[in-house]
This record gives structure tokens, C-alpha cells and sequence, in this order.
């Protein structure tokens, strides 16, 4: 009994540790970039030792990976919680999800994402890992996206409408990186939920 | 006589340096990244001299913003030329357009100009001129693409929906970054300019 309970909380405090090492990681992406987002940078900032953060993770690649591939589960989550409590359908269920599918893409977990993307066209250590991560974000956003939406991908049109839906949201998240375009998105973000709301409806019809 | 007859192949040389130097920019930028890029690699590439360079750009940042814009403006001479040779109007013209602007997105001017945004968000000595050139660029990008798809910006939404073609392009344009996406993405140009098709032709009769 003894042996158990004190397992118990170690296995937690390692995985707390890692939680922490991650999400260090992402804020050091976010704002510092690939090149000034070194591990010792994310376990002074997660305050860990350089240790403990080669217990979770044998390489930089591997850390910096993991803790993009963390947070975007976190998101992945958090929107589908979120979608429980929108209106069911129509317009303004449609706003409420571009909204929030967009809002990702202007804040930190996009920022770090995309410094991993483009680090990962120029090394060669980096590349297989973030276009298979890439590719697996990709994928599940677009099923969160056509679930919470509540799209019909039997249709014509329906899966490639969604899809650049969320080709729109990472454009608006570039179009964010050095200046405040929040006027300008929130605009588009109408636009294109009502765009895309008449899309659903039409095929949804026909 | 003499002196002028001379002077003119000597500044018509002193501009072909200049160009050569600017294309060699965008080459580099967009195969090796921002920290790859120095001015020495450029020189190597475009095969002038340091000096040379140095006559025509007096920093780094200078440089390499002045060679995205460079390449950005022939880009826009190239879309309005080639725009006189489409149909006039109807879905053929907007499909052919929203293809135009996509495609530059998933070429190298669009990759070196995003090695520059993201440089720009960690450097200062970047950022300013960076911010400058792309909101640039992205308003005389708009103003092509209202142009050659003869959309009417007094309509209520017309100027939203275009400008989130734009993004949508971009967004194609970082999801072409790691891996060839170009299936997926035609037919996301298909569907969205038949969208983009219908709602503009709604508009105008409305």
C-alpha cells in the first residue's frame, strides 16, 4: 500500500513537470523564435532543471514537437468544450465557431507553430517531425471544424468550403504577426461566417 | 556627347547590378531563411561584389526588404498583364484570378517574404520596415485583386470577401510550405472561387 500511494504522486509530479516543460516551450517559441528557443531557455523559464527536461525529451526537436503537438490537443479540446454551449445551428452558431477557429490562429499556439514551420524548411532535423505533426494538426482541426459546424462532407463542395475556412483562419493569423489587424479580421471573420453559413445551408438543401 | 552616350549604358549597368543583387535576395531568403541570408551569400549568388552592394544598400535590412518589394511589384505587373488576356467576365475570369493570386502565394516570393515577416517579429532593426512594406504590399495586393475581378467595393461586403481570398491564399500558401499541397489546394480554389463567383454577381444585382 505504502509503495502505491507514494507512486501515485511522483507519477504526477513528472507528469506536472512535463506540462510545464511544454508549455515553457511553446511561450519561448512564441516569443523568441526557433533560433532563440534553445532547451536550457525553456527550463529556466519552466524552472526545471536541464535534467529533468532530458528525462521527457531526448532532443530539442523532440521537446519543441511535443509541446506544439501538446498544446494544439489542448485547443482541439477546449473549442469542442466550447461548441457544447453555442446556440445548436444557424448564423449565429456558424460566427461562433469561424470565431473561435480564427482566434486560435492570432494567438500564441499559431505564433509558436508557425516559427516551427519555418525553422523546419531549413533543417533537415526538424522537418519530418513537423510536416507529420503539421499534417496530423491539419487533420484533426478540419474534423473539429466540419463536427462542430455540423457540415455534411457527403456533399459537393462542403469538404474544400471547410477547408478554406481554415486556409482563411491561418492567413488572418500571418496577416497578425507584426501589427494588430484586429478591426480588419473581425470584418472578414463576418463576411465569411455569413459566406459560409448560406454555403451549408444551400447544399444542405439541394 | 560623348559624356551623355556614356553615361547611359554606365547607369543602365548600375541597374541591372541592382536588379540582379535583388533577385539574388529573393532566391536566398527564400531557399536558406532569414539567418542564412547575409549579405556576402547574396553578392556570392548574384556574382557582384560587396562593394557593389554595398553602393546600392547600406544595411542588411535594407537590402532584403528592398528585394521583396521589388519582387512583390513585378509580381503585381505580372497579374494586371496577364488579367487583360482572360475572359472578361463570369466564372472563368474569377476562377482564372483566384488561381493567379493563389499561385504566387505557393511560390518563392511568397516563402521569402515569409521568412522576412517572421525574422521581422523577432528583430527590431527588421520590424519597422517590414510592418511598412507588408501592409504595402497587402493594400496594393487588394487593390489588384478588386481590380482584375471587377468587384464593386461600394457593396456591402464585397470588399470583406475579397480580402479574405487573400488570407485564404496565404494560408495556402503556409500549408505549401513543408509539403506539396497542391491537390488539395485546387480544388479549394475551385470551390471558394465559385463561392466568391456567386457572391459577387448577388451582390452586384442586389
Amino acid at each position: 500500500m505504502g509503495a502505491v500511494t507514494e507512486r501515485a504522486p511522483k507519477q504526477d509530479r513528472s507528469r506536472a513537470t512535463r506540462q510545464r516543460i511544454l508549455e515553457a516551450a511553446v511561450a519561448c517559441l512564441a516569443e523568441h523564435g526557433w533560433s532563440g528557443s534553445t532547451v536550457a531557455v525553456v527550463c529556466t523559464r519552466a524552472g526545471v532543471s536541464r535534467g529533468a527536461a532530458q528525462h521527457h525529451f531526448r532532443t530539442r526537436e523532440e521537446l519543441f514537437t511535443a509541446a506544439i503537438a501538446h498544446v494544439a490537443e489542448q485547443w482541439l479540446t477546449a473549442v469542442r468544450e466550447r461548441a457544447r454551449a453555442l446556440p445548436r445551428e444557424g448564423p449565429d452558431r456558424t460566427y461562433a465557431v469561424v470565431d473561435m477557429l480564427v482566434a486560435v490562429h492570432t494567438g500564441p499556439l499559431f505564433r509558436a507553430a508557425l516559427h516551427l514551420w519555418v525553422a523546419a524548411g531549413e533543417e533537415e532535423a526538424l522537418r519530418p517531425r513537423v510536416t507529420a505533426l503539421e499534417s496530423r494538426i491539419g487533420r484533426e482541426a478540419h474534423r473539429l471544424a466540419v463536427d462542430v459546424l455540423g457540415a455534411d462532407e457527403g456533399r459537393p463542395g462542403v469538404r474544400e468550403t471547410v477547408q478554406g475556412i481554415l486556409d482563411m483562419a491561418r492567413g488572418l493569423g500571418l496577416a497578425n504577426l507584426l501589427s494588430d489587424d484586429s478591426a480588419r479580421r473581425g470584418r472578414i471573420v463576418r463576411q465569411w461566417s455569413r459566406m459560409l453559413d448560406a454555403e451549408l445551408r444551400a447544399t444542405a438543401q439541394g
